[in-house]
Formats: C-alpha cells, sequence, structure tokens
C-alpha cells in the first residue's frame, strides 16, 4: 500500500508518524495532508539508507541538491563529495542527474550512503543507453522508457522527474507563439525531440497508466517535470508553460486516483513580479499539489552568481507556497559544479527556504531567529556561531579579525552600538 | 540654488539633464520629479571629482557600497582598495562610515579619486573627536555635531544620515514595548545615548532648520536615519520604528520647503511579508521621498552570507518601491569587510537592484536580459561571457572547465538542451 493509499484509509503509517516528528505537526495533520494530496512523503521502502521526507502544505520548505555526471566530467567519487557537502550543508533531499560513466552504480552508492531521499530523471539513463548501443536520444523506445522507472524503483530511487506533461498540443503552442530559448529542460528536450521526429505522442504521457502501476509498486512519488519551462525571464508564464501545467495538473489528479503520489515542478527563470502569479496557477491548476521550482532564477545575467539570483527567487516564491526549492549553484550556466559550488548553492537556497518559512509561519521558524536576536544583544558569539546557517563558515569569518575588545567585532569596535546603548538604557528604565 | 529650488522654477539644471541621459529619460521628467521631492539628485557642487547620481521615482535602483575604518582596523590605503573594487563592481555610491585613523583625510580622498556620489554620518566625526579629546560619546556638543555637517558639507560629500527622527518621544516608546536588540544604529545609539544622559531633545531635531541652513548651502542631500531600525526580525515594523517613520516623514516636508533634497533611511531586518507593508508606509507616510534601505535581511541567522539574505530583501523591497539599497557584505555581523567582500556585497546587491528594475518595468531593463537570452541560444559563449553582470567571474568560471565540444558547458555536455532541440524544431516548422 502507498502513503497515499493508506492515508486515505486513515492509516497513520510509520513514515507518517516520522514525518509528523520531523515537522512538529500532529501525525494526522500529516495523514490528512497526504490523503488529500496536499503533502508528498519521499520514502521509497527499497531505498537501502532511506528516511521518509514530507514536502507539502504546513510544512518545513525543502532543499534538494542536484549533484551527477556528464560526458565531460564523469569521476563517481566527486559526486559522492558533492552529495556528502550537499548533506553537510544542509540539503533535504539529492537528485543525481548523471549521464556520464556508470550511472547505476554511482546512483545505487548514493542510495546505500545517504539517508536523504534520492530523485532521478529516468529518461536521462534511457537516452544515455540508446546513445551507448550506437542510437540517437530520438530512437529511445517506449519499452525502454517504462523500463528505467522500474529499474531505477527496484533500486529505491524516491521521487522521479518524468515530463509527461510535453504534449505534441504543448510543442505546438510554443512553436506557433516563438520563445527566445525553445526548450532548456534536458528532459523535456529529449522527449520534445522524439516526438517530433517519430511524430508520435510523448511515451509517458500516452503510456501514463502504466507508469503509475510501477509508481504504485515501489511508492515512487512522482515529480511532474515542467518539460517547457522557460529558459529566460522573456519566456516566462507563456502560453507554453502554461498549457504544459494544465496538463500536468489532469496527470497529478490520475496519479492521486491511481494511488500515486505527485508533486509537481515549477520554472526556471520568472520575473520577480510574476512568482506569486505562476504559484497562485499551480496550486490552482493542480489542486493543491506540492510545488518543486528549479529557482526560480530572477534575471538572466547573473552567471557566476546564479545562486543569489535563485535565493531571491525561491524566497519568494516558498513565500507564496511553494513548497520544495532545487538549488542553483553558482557555476549554472557555466559548467558542472564542483564541491564547494555545491555547498554554496545548498546555503543559499536554504536561507531562501528559511526566509519564507518565517514569512509563512512555519511553526518553529521564527525560534532560531529570536535566539541568534539575544545571542547578538548579548554579544555572545559562541552562541552566535552556533546559531549561524553555517556555524563553520561564521567561525572562519569572525576568527579572520581580532577585535582589541573581544565581546565586539571589528566592524563598529570600540564604537559597537549593541555594547554602548545597554548602559544608558539601563539608567533610563 | 539647489536642485530642488531649480526644478520648482522651471529650471533643468545641468545635473538634471546628466541624469536624464543616464537614466534614458526626458529631462522634463527628472525636473517634475526633482520639483515634488520624488526623485534627489546627489550632487555637492564641491565634489572635485563628483558626478550627479539620481535617485528615486521611475530611476533604475542604484546601490550603495559602505566602506570606511573602524578602531580595530584602520588602513586608509586598504579602504581606498574597497571603494575601487566597490566601483569596479558596479556601485553607484559610497559612504564613508570611518571611526579610525584620520577620517578627513581618508574622506578628502576618496572625494578627490571617486565620481561617484560620497556619503557620510556625520555624528561618527564628532563621537571620534570627542572621545579622542578625552570625553565620551555622551560629551558631544551640538555646536560640534553642526559643525561636522558644515565641515564635510564644504569637502563635497553628496548626501549625508542624520539621525534627526530619533526623539525622546521615539525612545520612550522603545523602552515601553520592549524589544530584543533595542537599538542597532551607529549613530541612532549615539544619539539616544546623549538623549538619555543629558535628558535633552535630539540636537539633530531640535536644531534641524540649522540643518537645513547647511544643507541648502552646499545641496547636500539629506538621508535622514533610522536610527530606531529593527535590529532583528522580531523587532520589526514595531511602535518605535513605524513611530520614528512618522517624525521623518515630517521632516522631509520640511526639508522640501527649505529647498533641502531628502531621502529616507529604512531597516535593516524584516521579515519577508512585511517587506511590502514597510515600503507602501514609508511612501504614505513620507510623501513618495527616495527611499534608502539597508538590507532589509531577511533572516537574523544568515551570518557568513548576509549578502544573500540582502539580496532577498532589497530586490523585494525594491520591486515594491524602493529606490536606492545599501549593500551587506558576508561578513557583516562577524567583522569589517575586507576586499573581495565587498565585491560581493556589490554583485548580490546589482542582482537584486536589477531584479526589481524587471519586476518595476524599468526602460531598458529586460533589454539586457534579452540580450543573454539570445546570446545562450546562440551558444556565444564570448557574448554570455560580456553580458555576464561581473564579466571577470563569469569567464573564470567558464574557463576552469573544458567541455569536449566548445560550444557546449560541462553540464549537459553532449546533452546540451539548448544544442539538441534546434535541428529537430526547424524540422517541426
Amino acid at each position: 500500500m502507498t502513503q497515499i493509499e493508506a492515508a486515505r484509509q486513515g492509516i497513520i503509517t510509520q513514515q507518517m508518524a516520522e514525518v509528523a516528528r520531523q515537522e512538529n505537526r500532529d501525525p494526522e495533520f500529516i495523514r490528512a495532508g497526504v490523503a488529500q494530496g496536499l503533502i508528498v512523503i519521499l520514502a521509497n521502502p527499497a531505498h537501502p539508507a532511506g528516511r521518509p521526507l514530507g514536502v507539502g502544505q504546513g510544512l518545513r520548505t525543502k532543499v534538494n541538491a542536484n549533484l551527477g555526471t556528464s560526458t565531460d566530467q564523469a569521476e563517481p567519487e566527486l559526486e559522492i563529495s558533492k552529495a556528502q557537502a550537499a548533506v553537510d550543508a544542509g540539503a533535504d533531499s539529492l537528485m543525481d542527474l548523471s549521464t556520464g560513466g556508470d550511472l547505476a552504480r554511482l546512483r545505487r552508492g548514493i542510495l546505500e550512503k545517504f539517508p536523504q531521499a534520492l530523485g532521478t530523471v529516468p529518461v536521462y539513463e534511457t537516452a544515455v543507453k540508446t546513445v551507448r548501443q550506437g542510437g540517437r536520444v530520438v530512437d529511445m523506445t517506449p519499452a525502454d522508457m517504462l523500463a528505467a522507472i522500474r529499474e531505477q524503483g527496484r533500486e529505491g530511487v524516491d521521487f522521479m522527474t518524468v515530463h509527461a506533461g510535453v504534449t505534441q498540443e504543448g510543442v505546438a503552442r510554443l512553436c506557433n507563439q516563438g520563445r527566445i530559448t525553445d526548450i532548456v529542460s534536458r528532459g523535456g528536450a529529449f522527449i520534445a525531440e522524439w516526438m517530433i521526429q517519430n511524430n508520435q505522442e510523448n511515451p509517458y504521457y500516452s503510456g501514463f497508466e502504466e507508469i503509475l502501476a510501477i509508481c504504485r509498486e515501489f511508492d515512487i512519488t512522482l515529480s511532474l517535470g515542467d518539460g517547457l519551462r522557460p529558459g529566460c525571464l522573456e519566456d516566462a508564464t507563456d502560453r507554453a508553460q502554461v498549457q504544459e501545467l494544465i496538463v500536468l495538473g489532469e496527470l497529478a489528479q490520475k496519479a492521486r486516483a491511481a494511488g500515486v503520489q505527485a508533486m509537481i515542478e515549477g520554472p526556471g527563470h520568472v520575473p520577480l513580479d510574476q512568482i506569486q502569479a505562476n504559484i497562485i496557477l499551480q496550486k490552482r491548476l493542480c489542486a493543491g499539489a506540492p510545488f518543486y521550482v528549479l529557482g526560480p532564477l530572477v534575471t538572466d545575467v547573473a552567471a557566476g552568481y546564479d545562486h543569489i539570483s535563485c535565493a531571491i527567487g525561491g524566497a519568494v516564491a516558498a513565500a507564496a507556497g511553494a513548497d520544495f526549492l532545487c538549488y542553483v549553484t553558482p557555476t549554472e550556466h557555466l559548467r558542472l559544479p564542483l564541491v564547494e559550488d555545491v555547498r554554496e548553492g545548498v546555503v543559499a537556497a536554504r536561507i531562501a527556504a528559511h526566509a519564507a518559512d518565517l514569512a509563512k509561519g512555519v511553526p518553529g521558524a521564527m525560534e532560531w531567529d529570536k535566539k541568534m536576536a539575544r545571542a547578538r544583544k548579548a554579544l555572545d558569539w559562541n552562541q552566535q556561531i552556533e546559531l549561524a546557517i553555517d556555524p563553520a563558515r561564521a567561525k572562519k569569518v569572525r576568527e579572520s579579525a581580532s577585535p582589541k575588545l573581544e565581546e565586539v567585532c571589528t566592524m563598529c569596535g570600540d564604537f559597537c552600538a549593541m555594547k554602548g546603548i545597554q548602559q544608558y538604557l539601563k539608567k533610563r528604565n
């Protein structure tokens, strides 16, 4: 029985109880959310080291870190180091987006080593295998596409991006309308290429019932991918994107009916003033399904600093109701990230998620900030470092300068406002 | 005649014409904005290297970089290097907040070297002088406080933070209400300490007419400081802060009436969901005066990454109508920044400002992003690097990895979506 099936029968599973503990919520709150499809629990029972992760309404905003090899850089040890850095920096989940080297071996290694929910995009493996066998991406067979989902589900992958919403109707609307960057989703591009070359409907769309059967078997949470997401601000919230979102809402409804958990993936590149509308639209069109956003990036020109562009968009998206933020690293649009880039990306996304949780009033979020504020007022530096989002970084920066008065910092030195005002306010009171 | 006096007489000054050129706006648009007090032009004619800078409604959001010595770190050459780094990274203005070493010499050095508008907080110099003469901060005399404004105005300082809004009424409300972090503004703390010790009204408030006379003489733009700004999220938008903002609105009105340009300074630490309300409140209470915000930081726990917290808050603030963003560096709350911290801080604030300009529809803002999107689609890496917000950084990251196919990057390698989809879409069309 999947989590959503159990929830509908009124059963509080072990995974729901665990999520309730993590979130300081009543188990019944979690069960009701899962039953309605407003919360998903990423927890494939086959994930060897797995720990359930709740994503959705009323829960802490989660952060995902992407990793994985490419055809240009395929060292599995490096990817494991990146996964470790992501987890150490506080990532809630990992996605293995590998397209180079031994895909299955790396994926299984991650599943064995890390309890964090693991996501994949199975079409990558299908495409890579097809190309290695001498074919082109467009030579993938629908049977191979389903087989990859099944195989990865059996291994324990907790959630999978499936671009089932890229339809002939959507691609036609995209072409009819015109875009600057056309399709920038790797999986979305594979599918659209296949559809154009073979002049057939998307196999993930036409074979959606079979996908649901596999997902139900392993309790894989479907992450319905936005293959037509905008790749620049000018393309944002256009007819192609919204057309696909309508289809994703229909597919999420089918998934729920079939006892399969589903969330929706979102853009991408979106101007700041369109983000809230995007969240409202997703929540309405998809009946409140959890929203997993990549960014959104609020400008196209921040290459080298896209983690900051992402933090701005992610914070606003999550404050408006997005539930799950996919990080972006400083090397986005330039190269595959390395370990330090992963760390920077995770911390930036966590700042965004926490800022949103404060705005949304997620229980307990404000306590953290109040503790930090009290530690600052008390000039208690050990506590300030402990409470920092990245204590090691805060410690390093603090220790790189030595104030003459050890209770202050070198910014204001003798003229520290926090320190100076205290005695006078006491005098006044 | 000051800019606002000239504007009211229907005169388009050389400075207004220059700002119009910078902003791609009609000179009459600038004149009308200055006349109404909705735009200020930071341009003290005595600034030797000075170039006018427009700040306010309908203009590009500007970014300020703070620098300056402290009692713990007082190397003027380092501060000049920081100023240079800020300007190279695209800062529109500089504030010299020095409290260590030879204050006047460093300030004059900056005024001679940099055309960017220079701001100061004159009470720092008054406090430092008083302490060096053996007194305490609370021993400053009102005459000394005015003298510092006059001296710095004569030297060419373009805008000055004056904490005239910290009144006995405001301090009483702050004490009566209770706060975690009390007062965190350095200048605000000096003034409140003075007021409590001497049991008198704030000399900047009671002597505001004299300040206006000095500002009018040198066309110094008053930056009415928020001495009671919140120092943590829990203290945000409280009665003390709003009480002071009401007073600042009254003072801005007096400034306009006296032919003095004025802008308002804003918080500080503000939860994401309160930022828009803060901007609306400021614009209403201060009759549309330009709003210059420090941050706002959207969480208290991001020490080591406060430039990211600031970018989130600054983008949302500017999109809602804030006109001028004061950067925050990664070392905020930990130590005085060094050169690299300054660079990071400026770029983060520029990303926020540009994201907001896209949202506000500032003319020309979207063109930059469209050019970048077209360069991406064309796989034109030279153009992508040229168009990046920090081309040197983008180039360095790009060149640190070598894709086998030089038209793509190592993220997707052979499976680049941008590259792959093009031929199929052509085939379809």
